[in-house]
């Protein structure tokens, strides 16, 4: 999707992390306006937002926040919204990636996004989806964008533009392709967070944390972020 | 979609007016279980969520009301959520029609719904399009629906049920063809609900109420509705 024509407008799904920053940074640098849209769902990491808003700042980008929370009681036996559910640590497996699946998650937030596109007469909604979003994680592939982008046109025609795109510029490259591409774009990424767990600094041993820790050291990019044992990531 | 298996248990996303609540009638009178789901948007005729509850006695389904109202400023420009735009009276137009958009809001209502059914591990969502649904509402074709189902089978993959179908029985059926079908099923039609104006009882002039009298008189059904002019539907 990376050779399509940059837009004018997009709404980008910002999540507060390193891959949903890296692409507004993206856009912007390539001259689009940018409108940050994050989600409230009820999630224990719910720091993120405050990390998205920050990312807001920094772009002079404009950002809204979702309140989804009433959704909370459709996400039980997620590890990412249900306190009876513990977070898993380490790298992640088919069995323990399932309990950090919230249902349809994605195609939520993306139907939402499209709505805020609609409003604002903006012309994409991107989303940072990268390659090593494992297949346990169905709607991050590219078959569901490109099914999702060809809903979106057919749900909205004459109200969405023409040239609508929905972007996951991402796609097809690592975590450590995405700290690289940021590092270039003079990503803040001391202002990103990616911790599941939602503590005052990141755990440094849940999955999420697990891979930030990996993407800057294959990178070779100093990594800024602090974990709970100053050791992990130095 | 008529001649599929019945699903042995479906979310119907329940606005309180005819169709959906036909819709449930219908799925119960086939043998399913059903559990009814309505959104409260931040719409006019919030009235709908209240007969919604009464039809979700009737059939003693259980029924959840999402809350989505901080999507409200998501919505603004549209006659539904937006107290400054007027709701049209009289037959809808192209042009009259658009005001009553809410922007991709059946995508969004569909995705919660599959999320609902993704953890109550149901193999339905139904809804209630019509074929009345004019073009004006691109996201009510069978087009769209079809679409929809491929995409949700594709971003789901592995947690949703291999059966699972997206229903919307009546998208062949015109709204008269929908009373007969209730009218025969048993629908108590006077807890049900339509009017986008939202007062104490149905306004008898906007589209929506135009559409129900109409349908009532094409199907020879006794119109049991109390509008604000006795005459009206008589």
């Amino acid at each position: 999707m990376n050779n399509k024509t940059s837009p004018s407008h997009a709404v980008v799904i910002a999540s507060g992390g390193l891959d949903s920053t890296t692409v507004a940074y993206w856009l912007v640098g390539q001259g689009s306006k940018v409108t940050l849209l994050s989600f409230d769902y009820g999630q224990r990491h719910r720091t993120e937002l405050e990390y998205a808003s920050r990312i807001a700042k920094h772009l002079q980008a404009p950002h809204e926040i979702v309140d989804l929370s009433g959704l909370g009681k459709l996400f039980t036996g997620s590890a990412l919204t249900d306190p009876a559910v513990p977070v898993p640590d380490g790298h992640y497996t088919a069995d323990n990636m399932r309990s950090t699946v919230v249902p349809n998650r994605n195609t939520i937030m993306l139907s939402i996004a499209v709505a805020a596109a609609v409003s604002a007469s903006a012309d994409a909604v991107a989303f940072g989806a990268h390659s090593g979003d494992h297949a346990i994680y169905p709607d991050c592939r590219r078959e569901f964008f490109d099914q999702f982008e060809a809903v979106t046109r057919a749900g909205n025609e004459g109200f969405l533009a023409n040239e609508f795109q929905l972007l996951a510029p991402f796609i097809g490259l690592t975590k450590a392709d995405i700290v690289e591409t940021g590092q270039a774009l003079g990503v803040p990424f001391a202002d990103t967070w990616s911790c599941y767990r939602g503590g005052e600094v990141h755990c440094g041993t849940c999955g999420t944390c697990t891979e930030r820790i990996e993407a800057f050291s294959l990178a070779g990019v100093a990594d800024p972020t602090v974990y709970v044992r100053p050791e992990v990531g130095a």
